[in-house]
């Protein structure tokens, strides 16, 4: 963490309307310079740009468009400092329980959706351990769309999640949707989720940056990348660093699948930021002919692991069984994921 | 609250698939029946197709595309209840203090976006007042995509609000951001905002419906109409049924404006649901020239009022400047609003 | 039409990457000169930021971000010219027969989605022309989503518009969607409609910008405000200043509408452009009870016009008939329409 | 074709409303037979929903929700026939001169994005075709945003192209914008190209249909995918069957791309249609560092290729020059696609 890199050097660039005045464009510069950023002018034929350099959190946040003969204010680098590859040259990998995340290691994550009952969690968790899962999710707290759907088990359903930890030996995921629970969640998982709808439960964040468990962060369905790194950014900075990403699918106009994956995030994540990046392909198509072809580009998209919905009677299940893949599917899905993640260079 | 209402008319679609065997089409009639609905099957040349009619909140959760031979499941009915005009035809009218929101009401609220100082507060509120405003809005959390803008001043901000009110006689509305903060909020508030990132929050939602203070439910800005409402079930079931709404503007990939405003939204929901519904002119637009436009456009809406950002000296606000409005420009569209509303049969 | 106008003024950012050397800047410098662009230069500690100023159309199109050391560029002044409000500061306002829609005034067009037969036309437009519509609308071409849905009578439907027109005295739009078909329509139409899905065809546009008949230019249901502007431009340069831009919703999540009315892009266009800006409330809600609402809120957001599809037997329609009001319908919303607009100091 | 397929078999589920009567159903019922739909009534408590089975393009045209009684119609099935794999249940494949798109192959597609010099075109078809690529890309004629911008060399252009593919023995693709210019561009190129924005240009698509060249179609950036293979059964029912689909990324909120690549479009497709679907690497994210990773992606999704612009100095690209990539990693990528082709049973 060097000072440099804690100075910013974001830039931001203020176009002044036709009619600004001198002394608007004083204004201007002086507001720039009381806060601490470098103004550069440009003086055209019929505007004037300022060009300012200094830290990215402070200039994006000030409000340069309300001043007088500011036509725009266009933020050119990013507001987040700590999670971007800029901060951090080399790759974040995060230990959950003995499992690596991140850097040249693939995560293969799998289990039902929610916890239903002790046996539905163990025919899972045993199917999917044998066929070379590392990691078990599995939910206790679901946050759900209509007040009158399955809201989980509750800490009964951490419980069992940790028996079937014991009993095969994976690290397990679990999804936290209060701030108030989270030592809870924190003193059974391994790993704690936020959900899409939380992503900016900033609350919840900062929460979950003040204890010491590893976080799987959900991009909110309608997120920018940015503002999923700003979410990040708010983890991070309260002093955990393990941090893992989850594309998940954004809303968009096409109804074929429920959410669309997008896929390019993971590349641009790789460019932008340190943290490790898994994708879930069982949520954002929304169908369970979907998770076979999704998983596979996404270790052709380099991804750091895949979250897979598994069930041994998705029927049954009482949410999301649409994206529930069997067990004999997930196993022949690994056979795929094996030879396409020796072609990339990742381990499993 | 009749009892046929309870028992709910919703209902589902199930195509069968052009392979699908008879014993996958009793299988789905035998599930309908244990959820309690009604099955009509309708054999078609090469297809089945099984209408349901019984409860949408049971018939909308269950995996009906994960059972065998089922090609798609198609919902017609609205999963929410009591905050449907099916099950309350008469407008609900909301008292705010004592300002009523709802039925021929138009609600002018106005202030400053955060509460800065005590004499930014007073200055906005004594404008606002004196031109017409009749509910004081003003925050003291303020959740910000970035975790280095200036996130409000707590308790100390809700002090400073009450203290307003009592001096100029307005009902003030805050928002909450944390679950763990509502008893205090109320405790000061008359309205308590939840805002566009937490409204799919369900925690908090939860918690705001357990206590009697009315709510006000801002759209999340990539929620839908259905879910907005799902949303405002979270509260009504809980006992309280003072909840208002207010639309904010939606995210799309126009970029001349910070997000669009749907002002479809508001008969949409005035066919929908018995529960009063506001505009928000200044966050939709995010720009301090549409307030107005934007603000005489809610009321030939039909909408029940409008919440807008006046701040004294904008170049300074610390949050959200650029959208704010002089107290001079306040007054001015106070005018219009008052033609306009006596067009459209509203009451100031 | 001065000199100083079509030297342009736009301005782009391109910010150097934190490798980039002094030759990499220096190859950027030679090129925006070698474009006729001034290059002002601000050197930070970590990143060079260069603005230019010069010609948006051709500072827009070179490929910046491919030049060595470059990270990004951003266009910050917009690519039109002849259609922005610095062209001209003075409304446009355009001659329909005898119809001025632009300024001031308030345009009602009315009519039949597609012609059917003549009595359906004569019928509508009988009734529209009785209740106070200025403009006829009615279409002989239709592009359909589906090949196999009613595509319009052609030629033959334009001869019944212009037998209504003389009938009633009123000038009647109507939609071409063919270059080929440029001549014909113009040869019977007063207002010739390019509809959304031909927004971007820019053979089209051309074609129309040589003739002389005025132009109606839908907004392309996913193009920005700029974009459709842009498209304006097309027409415009060609020689052909009558043009007319039409809101008529924006595709987004939201489903309880057939599209997002975008009412915002009334104000913004007002700013942007000296072209007069009309509203479509039956296309963009797809719903008959929507039409009066938005309407009303088309007046309050001080648009030049609606265009209403009004049909005698929307049961029986053959294209769109969902959203059609009743002739009995369109009369009530008539008396809205002047008390708003004399409110809002608008003529019909 | 058989007689079955060509009855269709849609269905649409139309729900009355609470207060439709006994007259509104009928009157519901008598129209369906009169399309030659059968009806099935379920009568629920409270309302009545009516399933009807019969042609989708006839059912899904008429105005159902312009009819008494009626609250909504949703259709079940998709409105295009020859398209879908219920049609034909084999793989289309498509020959390009020598080449075959389609089933098993996977085809390169490599070249410029225009012609700009005949030595630029020249330079870059050498180099792609000594890395492996099968089919030469370029085009003549360019649709672009802004009127000012570089609009195509026209008929030199293709000339040009025509020399290369006998120079190289590379069949080349080439877009259309006019349907004036359908026969020209069909007189030198192997396989025509409609570009995104015209995707719904049904008279350009037509035009296509009727000649035997095979058809490149783009994905408009704001279609469906329904919306897409509807513009597809444009052509094909013209008599025209060689059509290729081509994902190119959605317009969506994400900003660090320029488009959204739906890549679970290519899974999505090839359930619901028969006909082959490539990828567009360069135009989808509109970013070089995007080229390898996404067709990397594609591979994996099974598409049947790829599109890419190589261009030998992009930074003097006159069109799209930011995404384009050097012959030298053009190469490299080849190895990546051939090793990934491997594992998922395609054939270069």
């Amino acid at each position: 963490m060097t000072s440099r890199n804690m100075r910013g050097d974001g830039s931001l660039i203020i176009v002044m309307g036709r009619d600004a005045t001198d002394e608007d464009n004083r204004r201007v510069i002086d507001r720039l310079e009381a806060a601490g950023a470098e103004a550069h002018v440009s003086a055209g034929k019929s505007r004037t740009v300022i060009g300012a350099l200094g830290d990215p959190a402070i200039l994006a946040t000030l409000p340069w468009e309300a001043m007088g003969g500011v036509e725009s204010a266009v933020p050119v680098l990013r507001p987040f400092k700590f999670v971007s590859r800029d901060f951090q040259s080399d790759d974040t990998v995060v230990s959950v329980g003995d499992v690596l995340v991140g850097g040249d290691n693939f995560a293969m994550i799998a289990g039902p959706c929610a916890v239903e009952t002790r046996d539905q969690l163990f025919t899972s968790a045993e199917a999917v351990h044998s066929a070379g899962a590392r990691i078990l999710r599995g939910d206790a707290f679901k946050p759900r769309t209509s007040p009158y759907s399955f809201q989980g088990l509750g800490e009964e359903g951490l419980q069992m999640l940790a028996e079937a930890r014991d009993e095969f030996g994976m690290p397990f995921v679990a999804e936290v949707v209060d701030p108030r629970d989270v030592d809870l969640v924190a003193s059974y998982a391994d790993l704690i989720r936020v959900g899409t709808r939380n992503m900016a439960n900033f609350t919840l964040l900062a929460e979950l940056g003040k204890q010491s468990k590893p976080v799987l962060l959900k991009r909110g369905f309608t997120a920018t990348v940015e503002e999923w790194l700003n979410a990040a950014e708010y983890i991070y900075k309260e002093g955990n660093h393990d941090v893992i990403l989850c594309e998940r699918g954004i809303r968009t106009f096409e109804t074929s699948t429920r959410n669309t994956l997008d896929i390019s995030a993971v590349p641009v994540l790789a460019q932008l930021s340190h943290l490790p990046v898994i994708v879930d392909p069982s949520h954002s198509g929304g169908r369970r002919e979907l998770v076979a072809p999704l998983t596979r580009v996404a270790v052709a998209a380099r991804a750091h692991g895949v979250m897979i919905d598994v069930h041994a009677e998705p029927e049954t299940a009482l949410v999301d069984g649409a994206q529930a893949i069997l067990p004999a599917e997930f196993s022949a899905l690994m056979e795929d994921v094996r030879a396409l993640a020796g072609v990339m260079g990742l381990k499993l």
